[in-house]
């Protein structure tokens, strides 16, 4: 660990994580969860997604504190059919829950070809890439997608009724990372919006509307009235399927159920998440090799002319990051260690209570 | 059937099915072939899809005549795995492919919770709800999706490289129609622009761009340079999702294979299709009919708000379609009466040969 004169600190990969798990043990959640939530934090600290990075601990800690989160959820994994894994993670984070449930999906998506594994009962506070990209590393096809609140119109409306419902996809590729795309159905992130507000700052036109359903760029008015989608009726219908498919295909909460679950306590949003692993020696048999390599044709094709893949930024932050480690704002470190103390100390309480 | 004072005729819906069939089997198709490719052309007509009607019969006979496609083609269907099924379309076009493998997909997708369908080797040239409403209607809820010809340049790129790419999607709905989706990932339909050069008539900005990769309103520009896709970034990465899943993972071609195997035939683009089917008895249980219901919430909320749903317009149309039958030119309708008799001169040809 070193500080910057600028009021920075910067940290090594596995002390990002220490600090993470700590917190999160000092804001109340078990070991499992504190180490299941900490992987996919410094995951996105590490690709520099800075708004899925420590900054979340902050919020994960806020979700545990409304009593809302189940700081202790012992997600169970249900064998619902063939093809079909369920977890019910319990009201806990999602991601002790995810992990709990890869064997039986992964499994499954080799006998099959194809699985599906739904998450239900989950809060939610990271990116979807990290999953996807988990099953691709192990030569799958995957395509996740999750609900979140009720902040976004649908096309032509003016009242909030879609989530900003994110859907990530990942693909396997020989000596190299995986190409992995997520992104939210909103035209932006909701955070960027709430950055804007906090700043005083003007939104970029085409993001939100206010109550009265009129375009605004106020992100103050923007975020009592509604955001847009991306791209129009086509993010809209997208969006859409991912209300159905990520809620009432697998038995859970729509984004307009999710909010009225939230009751105003500002936790993650409470709600399910689908995953579709596609198994592609299954689908292609002997021609497996031939096809990835054929599917390199297509990437060629994009980075020769200059653009770049989705997972492109996201992998060259991460050799940085694991060459110079992370960066984060003094006050925030200080803030997470406060966390921590806060538990020491309470512990501390507990144990001299005790003898 | 009538003809109108305004160069137009109008056909019942048994009508116009009998017309594009024997336009078809003029045209050389097989009567297999004949009739689905007739069936789903008359139901783009019927829900006044245009661009996916009768019109279409025009470029299904030229399809034939570069001699590209399989006139007799004899799809087989292979049981590739417990998830998944697989047709090899025989070089035909996709809708014949597709009717025979429906019975095997649905009962995986029963039997296992999903099924994914593959057609291969098959040209294209219908709209993809057809196929997504048709699982919708037996309870199923279902995506298709496939590559097309390389027109398509990436975001952040200039030349094209994938294709216009639609994704479709449907929910069945309890007492009414089912919840369709239809799109295609580039900004706009190829179509569009090839009627913008014909009536030399400008483009809307951000659907193109020239072959120097700069932005342009010129149809006749955009169509040596390359289409833009819908939403940016976000619109390209399922673009290539599409390429992956719908060419790659079914062992099938690229938008980038597909326009080099037409080698400049102009005919329907011939790849592959991927649909996913999901059973929502055996993902659901007892909470099936629960879950529909809540469902139904979000489409309330969207409709009382003013918004449309997706298959909106085109339900509206089936009904008129369905009380007034439909209304093609006259110079269209003269066209395919054309291809009937030359179908039938041949015919007699043959026949008086033979006598």
């Amino acid at each position: 660990m070193s500080t910057s004169p600028g009021d920075t600190v910067t940290l090594s990969l596995e002390e990002a994580f220490d600090l993470s798990r700590n917190a999160l043990l000092g804001a109340g959640l078990s070991a499992e969860q504190a180490q299941a939530v900490a992987e996919v934090i410094v995951a996105g600290q590490r690709d520099e997604c800075h708004s899925h990075g420590l900054y979340r601990l902050i919020g994960c800690a806020h979700s545990v504190r409304t009593g809302k989160v189940n700081p202790v959820a012992n997600p169970v994994v249900v064998d619902t059919a063939p093809s079909i894994v369920k977890v019910d993670a319990d009201f806990g984070f999602s991601s002790f829950a995810f992990n709990k449930a890869i064997p039986l999906a992964a499994e499954k998506a080799r006998q099959q070809g194809l699985a599906a594994l739904a998450i239900n009962n989950c809060f939610h506070f990271s990116a979807l890439w990290p999953e996807v990209e988990t099953f691709a590393q192990q030569g799958f096809a995957a395509i996740a997608m999750t609900p979140s609140h009720s902040w976004v119109a649908p096309a032509g409306g003016t009242k909030p009724v879609l989530g900003t419902n994110p859907f990530a996809f990942a693909w396997p590729r020989p000596q190299r990372p995986p190409f992995v795309f997520d992104f939210a159905t909103s035209a932006t992130a909701r955070g960027e919006i709430e950055l804007h507000r906090r700043a005083g700052t003007s939104l970029q036109p085409g993001l939100a509307i206010d109550e009265r359903g009129i375009p605004t760029t106020n992100a103050a008015e923007a975020l009592k009235g509604a955001m847009l989608t991306f791209g129009g009726h086509k993010g809209s219908a997208l969006s859409a399927m991912v209300e159905l498919l990520a809620g009432s295909l697998i038995g859970d909460m729509l984004s307009l159920e999710s909010q009225e679950f939230d009751a105003g306590a500002g936790a993650a949003p409470c709600h399910g998440e689908l995953l579709l692993i596609f198994d592609l020696a299954k689908f292609l048999g002997g021609a497996l090799n031939d096809n990835l390599a054929r599917a390199e044709r297509l990437f060629d094709a994009i980075v020769t002319q200059g653009a770049r893949l989705p997972s492109q930024r996201r992998y060259e932050a991460r050799q940085r990051s694991r060459k110079y480690g992370v960066t984060i704002p003094k006050k925030l470190y200080d803030d997470l260690v406060a966390l921590i103390n806060d538990h020491l100390e309470t512990s501390d309480r507990a144990i001299s209570e005790r003898t």
